[in-house]
């Protein structure tokens, strides 16, 4: 089967991950979960982000 | 089964929620409700707030 | 049944409420009406108007 | 069976509205149609308007 | 049957029509084919336009 | 049957059009392929385009 | 079957692209997977993106 854009998702969770958002923010954090609308929980230091998919200009993933 | 966004949120009612909008305002409160969309009841002191969903840019928890 | 963000609209007809939008205007009123796109109707002193759901940033409901 | 807020419209056809759009221009006019998107059919003395249901904010009836 | 605003562009059809753009921008030319998405085929001089109909703030018809 | 603004499209292919981008930009080709987002691949000298249909004001057609 | 502008996407797999984004930012990379949404995964030397559709104003692939 063709690998598809949230098998990455899915490959990443528990990894770190860098969301730039379309606002100009970044976001750093440890990926938990996701959904099919690229909402995203992030784990970070002191607190855990729900992050909306619709804001969400592109995720890096650190290649291993 | 896998954990998704919202089960965070569901995990989150009554309890305080940041909510950061896209606007740049932030609403802090108790969280009393959600749907599919994000919409989010946030109970305040003297006010109870429907929050649109689609204004939402991410929500932050408090660690346990 | 788990409680939802509409139900507090529902329980609101007839009341006074505040609607703030995202363009910065608020509106008051008597919520008369409402739908799942969240259009409202709002009944103000000498006119009655028709909001579209989708210009609304949050709504207040004072608590009783 | 609850009152929605199509209802309203459905009851101001052949009668004066004023629409306020999302970019600040204002439509005064006699409804003629809409549908279920809020597209409307304005006449004015001497043009018909279709008005895009996206760019409304809100629409002023007047209380009889 | 009840009358909708389609049925006022498909009357259009070979008229001449002012198109009125979100972006300000105004197209004037005779109307050949509309979709449900409110995308247009206007006829100008020496081209054809498809103007795709999320941009459209409103049309105006000429009445008879 | 009714003809179609897609049909226009269609009758496009494998001949110049000229695309107006909301953003002011304006891109010049020869279409080879569209979808019903109205994305398109436009053929020019050197590379070939993948336009999303989202970002489109307009396409002209050189009438024959 | 008539071709379609996603299968120029699907031609262009493990290939050299340059994505525009409506921001003004310009990403290249290898294309390594999309879905109908166009998100995409591109890789680049030391990261791997994964660019939300939405956000896509064109995309450049090199003739060959």
């Amino acid at each position: 089967m063709e690998r598809r854009p949230f098998d990455t998702l899915n490959d990443s969770i528990d990894k770190e991950v860098t969301i730039q958002l379309k606002e100009g923010q970044e976001i750093k954090g440890e990926l938990k979960a996701f959904d099919a609308h690229m909402n995203l929980i992030v784990d970070k230091d002191k607190e855990t982000l729900l992050v909306r998919g619709d804001n969400i200009l592109f995720i890096t993933f650190n290649k291993e």
